[in-house]
C-alpha cells in the first residue's frame, strides 16, 4: 500500500527519534533514574515568563479573531515587528512584505526548498548536519550533496564547496550555531564562502541560493554573538523558530524572510507563501503568532539593555551551566570534546570507529545518545544538554563505566 | 531565483486567495459597508465554550511540558480520546496508534499523498473539488485525474470512476460534505464507488486507497448526518480538522485515522508519522492537542445525549440561518441554486456561462465570491456563509442588482 519512496525512508528511518523510542521502552524497564537520555533536543526549561502573560492575557480577553484564517504570509502586526527587530540589528531595509511567519523552521525550509528546486536540483550540505536536511530537500525532488566540514574545527571549507558546485546546484543549506557540533561559524568564513559560491558560480553561469536555518542563533554562550548571515549573504533565504529561544519546539511557531536584496525577491517571497499553504502548513498557528507579537510588544516596551536584543528570553545561563558539568564529565570519562559555542549539544569523538555500536554499548549502561552517522559524521556521537541537572549527575558513573571499558586513557 | 515548478504555480495561483486580496482592497477603497465578501471559508463564529475554558486552563495552570515536543504521532491521551470515540460510532477497533493528530486536515492530506505515491502515480479527484488538491497532489509528483460528478446532482458517478482508472492510479480524494458543492454523497454511493474501485481495480490488478478528507462531517443541516465512511472503505485514510466543527481554522489541528482493516496499516501508519514529521509538520501544535483533549474530556463528563457525538459545539443552526437567508436571496435574485446539506457554501450556477467573467462583474456591485472553475467545475460560483447576517442582509440589493443584470427571468 505504501509507496516505494516511503518505504525506503521508513527502512532508513531517523536515528534520533529510535533513540528517543528507545529511551522511553528503557524507562519502562529500568526506571527514569537509571536511564540517562541524551538523545533529543527537547528543551526542557519552562518558556520565559513573557510568553506565559502572553498567554494567559489571549486566554482571558481573546481578540474575536484569535483562531480564525489570516493573510497566510501571517498576521501584519507580528510580521512588521520581526521586520524593524532585523533592520534594526542588520541596518537592512527589510520590510514586513518580506517576512512570513511559518510552522517552525522546518516548515520555512520545505517551503524554500520547494520554490527553489526543479526535481535533479542539487543542495549542498555542511556536514555534520541536522539529521532531517536530507528528507526535506527529497520532499522536493532536489538531491542533497553532502560537503565535508573539517574534522577537527566543523568549519566549512570554501574550496570543497566551490568543488562540490555543479550547473545543477542550486542552493547551500546553512546552520549556524550548528546541530550537532556547537560551532558558530564565524564571519570570515562565511564571507569565504560567499566569495566561493560568487566566483565558482559565475563560472558555472549559476548563481546559488543560501537558505540558513538559525534556529539557536540565541543559543550561545561565553558572551558570543552570532554573526549576521544577512548582512553577508544577498540570494538568501533566513529560516528560524521559536522552539528554542523561547522554549516552543512543540507550538511550531517560526518565520522565514528573503533578504530585501534577494534576486527576483518579490516573487519569491510570493512562491514561497504559497509552498507554506500548498504543502498544507496554510499559515503559522493563529495564537502563537499573537503571542510572539505580544512578547515583542513587551520587550519594545522595556527599557534599553533590560533584555537580550534577540528575544532569547529563555534561561540560556542555564544551558551553559549544563554545557560545562556534561562536558566536564565526558572529559573526566576519557571523551574527545570541543565546548560547544552555540546549540544545545556536545558532539565528542565517539571511543570506537563505529560510532553506531558505540551508542548501542552506551545503551547498556542506560545512556541514551545519538551516532554521528545521523548527521553525516560517523566516529562522533551527539549528547543534548537540554535535560535535567539531576539526571547529567548521576549520568557520571555511567560514563566513567563506558571510559573505562572503551576509553583509551 | 525561483524554480520553474513554482513559477508556474505562481502563475496559476489560488482563485481564492485572490478574491480574498482583492476584499480586503474593496474594503480599503468602499468602505467595509459596501463590501460583500463572500469568498473565504474563514469560520467567523466563536469557538465553543469549552473550547475557550480549556485554553483558560492551559494558561493559568500549565502542565510543566504543555510546549515540548512529544512522540511525533502526538499526545496519546488525545489520541486515545479520538480513537475510543470512532470506535463507539463505528463499532470498528480503531485504536490510538492508528490515529496521528496532524496540523490541521491539509497536512494529514499531505503526508498520505507523501506515502501514497511514487512519481507520476495518479490520484483520482472527484470535481467539483477543494481547489487546493491538485497542489497537494503535485507537491508529492501525483499526477490529479479529474473525474466529474454528476452535474445536476454533483453524485460521485461509479461507472467514471472505475472508466478513469488506470495501473497507475493509486488514490481517490473523497470529500464530503462537499466543499463547494455543499453535497453529502450518501451511503448507497459511497458502497457503489467501492464496488467499482475493487472491480476494476481486480481487472488492473492495482488496489486504490481511500483518502477522505472530512472537516465538514459535523457541520450539516436538517438534521442530517454523514456516513461513517470508514464502515464502508477498508483501505482508507481518513483525514479531518477542528477548522470547523470547534471554529479553529488558524490554529492548525486535526487528526488523521489509519482504518483498522488498512492493507499493511501498521507500516502505513509508521510512514505516514514520518512524512508528517519530514514535510516539516514535525507534530501538531502542541497546546492545541491538550485543548482538544480537554473538550473531549468535558464531554465525556456530559450527560448522555447533552452534546453532540461528533463534537460539533460551534452553533450549527445558525450557520443553517445564515445557508437559508443567503438561499433565499440568491433564489430571489434569479440564481439556480441546490440547498446545500452541509458544509459552509452555496454553489449557484453562474448567471453566465464564464463563471470568471461572472465573478469579476459581481465585484462591480460589491460581492465577492469564487468562480467555479477554481474547484473544476466551470459555469459555476462558490459563496461562503459563514460570514456576518448583517452582511448577508445587507447584500441583497446587490444580488438583485446582479439579477436584474444578468438574470434570465
Amino acid at each position: 500500500m505504501i509507496s516505494n519512496r516511503a518505504s525506503e525512508a521508513l527502512a532508513g528511518g531517523s536515528l534520533i527519534r529510535k533513540m528517543f523510542d528507545e529511551g522511553a521502552r528503557m524507562r519502562r524497564e529500568l526506571g527514569s533514574d537509571r536511564v540517562y537520555d541524551f538523545s533529543l533536543g527537547n528543551p526542557d526549561l519552562p518558556p520565559p515568563g513573557l510568553v506565559a502573560s502572553a498567554i494567559r492575557e489571549l486566554a482571558f480577553d481573546p481578540p474575536p479573531d484569535l483562531h480564525f484564517y489570516m493573510n497566510n504570509a501571517g498576521h501584519e502586526a507580528v510580521r512588521s515587528a520581526i521586520a524593524r527587530r532585523i533592520a534594526r540589528r542588520t541596518g537592512l531595509p527589510v520590510a514586513a512584505s518580506r517576512v512570513l511567519m511559518t510552522s517552525g523552521a522546518a516548515a520555512g525550509l520545505n517551503a524554500a526548498l520547494r520554490v527553489l528546486l526543479d526535481p535533479g536540483d542539487e543542495v549542498l550540505v555542511l556536514a555534520p548536519y541536522f539529521v532531517e536536511y536530507p528528507a526535506y530537500i527529497r520532499n522536493h525532488g532536489g538531491q542533497p550533496v553532502i560537503v565535508p566540514c573539517d574534522p577537527e574545527t566543523f568549519l566549512p571549507d570554501p574550496g570543497r564547496i566551490a568543488a562540490a558546485m555543479t550547473p545543477r546546484t542550486r542552493v547551500l543549506l546553512l546552520n549556524s550555531p550548528n546541530n550537532p557540533s556547537g560551532v558558530i561559524y564565524p564571519a570570515p568564513v562565511l564571507v569565504s564562502v560567499r566569495d566561493a559560491l560568487a566566483r565558482r558560480g559565475e563560472e558555472l553561469g549559476t548563481r546559488v541560493t543560501v537558505l540558513s536555518d538559525e534556529p539557536y542563533a540565541d543559543i550561545v554562550y561565553d558572551g558570543r554573538t552570532v554573526p549576521e548571515t544577512l548582512s553577508i549573504f544577498t540570494d538568501m533565504i533566513l529560516c528560524t523558530s521559536y522552539s528554542k529561544s523561547l522554549a516552543l519546539p512543540g507550538e511550531r511557531i517560526g518565520y522565514a524572510v528573503v533578504h530585501p536584496g534577494a534576486e527576483d525577491g518579490d516573487r519569491l517571497f510570493a512562491a514561497m507563501v504559497q509552498a507554506h499553504r500548498s504543502l498544507g502548513f496554510v499559515n503559522a498557528p493563529a495564537t502563537f503568532q499573537r503571542v510572539i507579537q505580544r512578547v515583542y510588544d513587551a520587550l519594545d516596551a522595556l527599557p534599553d539593555g533590560a533584555a537580550g536584543e534577540g528575544g532569547a528570553l529563555v534561561d540560556v545561563r542555564r544551558y551553559e551551566v549544563r554545557r560545562n558539568r556534561l562536558h566536564g564529565i565526558l572529559t573526566e570519562a576519557g571523551f574527545e570534546c570541543r565546548l560547544p559555542e552555540g546549540a544545545l549539544y556536545l558532539f565528542p569523538r565517539a571511543m570506537i570507529a563505529d560510532d553506531v555500536a558505540f551508542a548501542m554499548a552506551c545503551t547498556k549502561e542506560g545512556i541514551l545518545l545519538v551516532p554521528g552517522s545521523g548527521f553525516g559524521m560517523p566516529g562522533f556521537v551527539r549528547l543534548a544538554f537540554c535535560v535535567d541537572e539531576g539526571m547529567i549527575e548521576r549520568s557520571r558513573e555511567a560514563f566513567l563505566r563506558v571510559g573505562r571499558t572503551f576509553g583509551t586513557r
